[in-house]
């Protein structure tokens, strides 16, 4: 079974939680037929962690998990704290591969994003 | 003469600044015909602040501004930090529009980045 775990940084404001659980079904909603689960982890201030829900992930049977930080900057977070989070749970687990992809700021289309975002919000004035 | 300012929070970690300003000459290039100027600016830790930065605008000629939130979550910092920043430049302006769009979070197509970062880590391994 493979899987993708979004992990968010996690906020006081359960508001800030829930879109982070949006967007996760939304990206669920897209590659059922790939990833078989798809779900999300926080580093810090909401439920679950991350070794959480790669344990989980594990006790569910995935052989492989990507793990996508869903970050807009490399810093500390993105570059010590997730992947330190991860190899305490990969080396209790050699068999199954676990991956971690660039942060989102690295993703591609997020300048058509902007540009989607001030085009719906020029027609809403 | 139409501007679009990207906010994002700033870092004391000059390579995720840089990020920032690379995006917004994604952006640029995929939008000159219609937004004259853009540019970014930074809450805290980096120059230009959003005042500086619109004040700039300002003095170029620009007769209406749209920023837009370079934030994934819907935090303090995107509710009133910049809303209180940029009101203050709008009130001794009253002759240029000045409007934020939502946050960064809210842009279509973010399932799509995530999806589109895994593909790309995936050919890699």
């Amino acid at each position: 079974m493979k899987a993708l775990l979004i992990v968010a940084h996690g906020s006081r404001r359960e508001a800030s939680n829930q879109e982070v659980r949006a967007l996760t079904e939304s990206v669920a909603a897209r590659c059922a037929s790939d990833w078989q689960a798809v779900r999300c982890a926080f580093l810090e201030l909401a439920p679950p962690s991350i070794p959480e829900a790669l344990e989980s992930l594990v006790r569910e049977g995935a052989s492989e998990i990507v793990v996508v930080p869903w970050f807009l900057a490399a810093g500390r977070h993105v570059r010590e704290d997730i992947p330190a989070e991860v190899a305490k749970v990969a080396a209790d687990h050699p068999e199954v591969r676990i991956h971690i992809t660039p942060h989102l700021g690295r993703a591609q289309g997020l300048a058509e994003a902007v540009l989607g975002l001030v085009a719906a919000s020029s027609t809403l004035r």
